[in-house]
């Protein structure tokens, strides 16, 4: 790809379209340059924009279209596959001070919203409403534009779907400036190619998303978390798809093993889930949540669940009903993330899907074709969909053969993935860190209907380029 | 469109593809030649052959696309928009007999399906299974195929949303023959760009669907439905936001009025529904569907909307707990299609989406609207989704005025709706007989981005032409 370096008299346009904001240079915060993979490589764009409106959006982009400068659109920069980070450098557009929630219809169930909206303000002015915007990924500091480029998934996805389902219309900017209106605040459409869908997942390659209308549910009233601890991950995860099979209708049911459970407790410095239950030791852990409108519905379910539980080989089932108890208990969870990468200076992840019934599996593979490495695993998974959060993470090794061997444990566990009839992604999205990955195991035509695609949208390949589909 | 007649070589290719199976000249089924809206025209195929196999779609796509046929797939032809009609003629491939349910899979919750399958059949088989498959359009013998290719809603949107929310993969004969696998059946994926969902509502204009992966869910154990009748058509609809705006989550939510009601008991033999309570005249009705797992789950809440719709002005509330009177009160409004087909000689309609609060607004502008016409007016709707269906229709006029002026009303309403903040179509798609009116109320990029994607996915133009987007 051939770009036009940004000159001083592209410099000058711009700052006439937003003045006193487009920084340069050394003056650009150097988190521009990257997210919270920075494995997948850091680089500098030669301007920085906080944008304020469409306009202006719309205005930056028919300077960089006639000039051939890429642009890369950035939120709150929590993406995890490299998917924000201007490789090719050029313009940084970064929509985080577009924070504004525009409206809520509380009889249409509907909120337009501008992107930068952090994810926890989102839900929680909804929720002042009695409204609830279920998607729930991890990370709550993310905007609401980077949820819906990478169609963020997180923990409710098995009850309530994720972020695509939440998307009904959108205002995009594209490549040339023209800003286009798509979709709209009803809850049917059949109206031609579904271009909302497109643009939704599609991490800033087709349009810069300047405005969002998301559907939203009447919020449950209540909320109760359970948590089993197990002897061994097997039967930990055996139980799973016979709680779906059983009448069983979680919001979320996520696992983890003692190890990641201790170096987390220890990082957030409370100790609240049990070690032993009765002498014996735990080994793995599944933690669940329902949802409801009144203890008189969800009592009986829990009470159904935890003796089903027992039955499932659960060596005590434990239920948080109070806010205190139910922070108290995601409190270790919540923080693996960050927990990982203060840990360790070297870490990679991935995070696949594979059908539940071979969580089990996957986690045996994966971990035994890890043992010929150097580097540690650490692992987690949202296992009643079957998205997990597989690191390798090292604090002894030099970055380049901690690299190569990590390539060759994630090809290893793509195929499986593939093979079990699973995806590579569930969450995070291609970005660069993932992009030859995609090539590699998506056939040739899929890739080609990208780049097709692609061409169709952005001709001259400026809208972050390098991610997803490589451009000309 | 330039394309090139079906030759006695091509038929001789097609034989060894399908042999005894290329049926040709007068010899073809005239369904073949339309929907279920003939007023956007009849087309007679050349050449129409049943298909059995992805392997057959791929060797007759191959052929086609050598010679620069066109082609048009076909399921059930129920459609409603000229979608299935080979306007250009060529080949039509009806997948009606690829009719298998291929797999359940009861862990994931996902069929894996032919096209052919009917809805009812899928919908039935599932049940015996103990699940459920949502989208629930009026019209149960339409190909699963033809309800992806469209997008198709139905009644159960406001809770389950439509058709577009189950797809999780298919296969696709593309263009040139080629088959490609996309999706795969698991909750998540955030894999690039979204192909299944482009194709999903595509109308068969990027690729022939040969297999599907849906998602299904765990079947509610019980149902029951709910009544109203109303003296007049404003107060049954301003009950209609309210109902949401407090806690109740019907799964289906109707509307119609005293007119069409009465055409189509009449039509089914059958008079269930009250036409006067304690003397007065009812002139409008609500209907419901609650559903959930136990009794008393729903009875409070049946119990709540009875006294919530009293408050909101119903004359009276009617509860259907059994099999037999929810098929009672049911047959009417299941009947209302084929009751306007077969009532009239002449007939069309639109199936345009307005927000729920403006429905009422939106009735009074097209029946006000209709006065200056000499068309009668019919009309129901899905009061909890703002889709509604509107027909024009008449066994007086001639065809060529009926035409005009049915025109120049669905300007209008088109017009209003997206003034209101709705949608063109909420269900039944584009095909040839809304096309130029989705030309004219889309912008143009949208229309061009419509074309660019269609070129990219078949440049020759071959699959379905004239529907959706035109060719070149």
């Amino acid at each position: 790809m051939k770009y036009t370096p940004v000159s001083p008299d592209v410099i000058a346009l711009l700052e006439e379209v937003t003045p006193g904001r487009v920084v340069v240079g050394n003056a650009i915060n150097p988190d521009y340059s990257r997210d919270e993979m920075p494995i997948y490589g850091t680089h500098q764009p030669e301007v920085a924009i906080d944008v304020h409106s469409t306009a202006e959006v719309s205005a930056i982009m028919k300077i960089c279209h006639q000039n051939n400068i890429p642009v890369t659109t950035r939120g709150a920069g929590t993406g995890l596959v490299g998917g924000s980070v201007p490789i090719y450098g050029g313009v940084v557009i970064c929509t985080a001070q577009m924070n504004q929630i525009i409206s809520f219809d509380e009889e249409q169930f509907g909120v337009v919203t501008q992107p930068g909206v952090l994810l926890e303000t989102l839900k929680s002015e909804a929720l002042k409403r009695g409204l609830m915007y279920p998607p729930d990924p991890g990370q709550k500091l993310a905007t609401i534009g980077g949820n819906v480029s990478t169609n963020a998934g997180g923990m409710r996805a098995i009850k309530y779907g994720t972020t695509k389902d939440y998307v009904r219309g959108m205002t995009v900017v594209l490549a040339d400036g023209e800003v286009m209106h798509i979709g709209a605040n009803v809850a049917k459409t059949s109206m031609g190619y579904n271009l909302v869908q497109l643009i939704t997942g599609a991490e800033g390659t087709l349009g810069v998303i300047t405005e969002l209308v998301l559907k939203l549910i009447k919020a449950p009233k209540l909320e109760i978390s359970v948590m089993a601890p197990f002897a061994d991950l097997d039967t930990a995860l055996l139980a799973v798809p016979k709680i779906f099979k059983s009448s069983f209708r979680p919001t979320a049911l996520e696992f983890f093993e003692r190890d990641i459970l201790e170096l987390s407790e220890s990082y957030v410095g409370k100790k609240v889930w049990p070690r032993e239950v009765q002498g014996a030791p735990v080994q793995a852990y599944l933690l669940m949540i329902f949802d409801g409108d009144d203890m008189e519905e969800i009592d009986p379910i829990i009470e159904k669940m935890a003796d089903f539980l027992l039955d499932a080989g659960a060596m005590d089932v434990m239920v948080a009903d109070t806010v205190t108890k139910i922070n108290d208990i995601w409190s270790a969870r919540s923080a693996f993330l960050d927990c990982i990468m203060d840990s360790y200076k070297l870490y990679d992840e991935n995070d696949v899907v594979v059908p539940i019934h071979k969580i089990s599996e996957f986690v045996a593979f994966f971990t035994q074709e890890a043992e010929q490495y150097d580097f540690e695993v650490r692992y987690l998974g949202h296992a009643g969909d079957g998205n997990l959060h597989i690191f390798g993470v090292s604090n002894t090794m030099e970055e380049e053969p901690f690299k190569a061997q990590i390539h060759l444990w994630m090809e290893a566990m793509y195929t499986k993935a593939l093979e079990m009839g699973g995806e590579l992604t569930g969450e995070h999205g291609i970005g660069s860190g993932k992009i030859s990955y995609f090539e590699d195991y998506v056939s040739e035509r899929v890739i080609g209907l990208h780049a097709a695609i692609k061409e169709a949208f952005d001709p001259k390949g400026i809208l972050n380029p390098g991610k997803v589909v490589r451009g000309r």
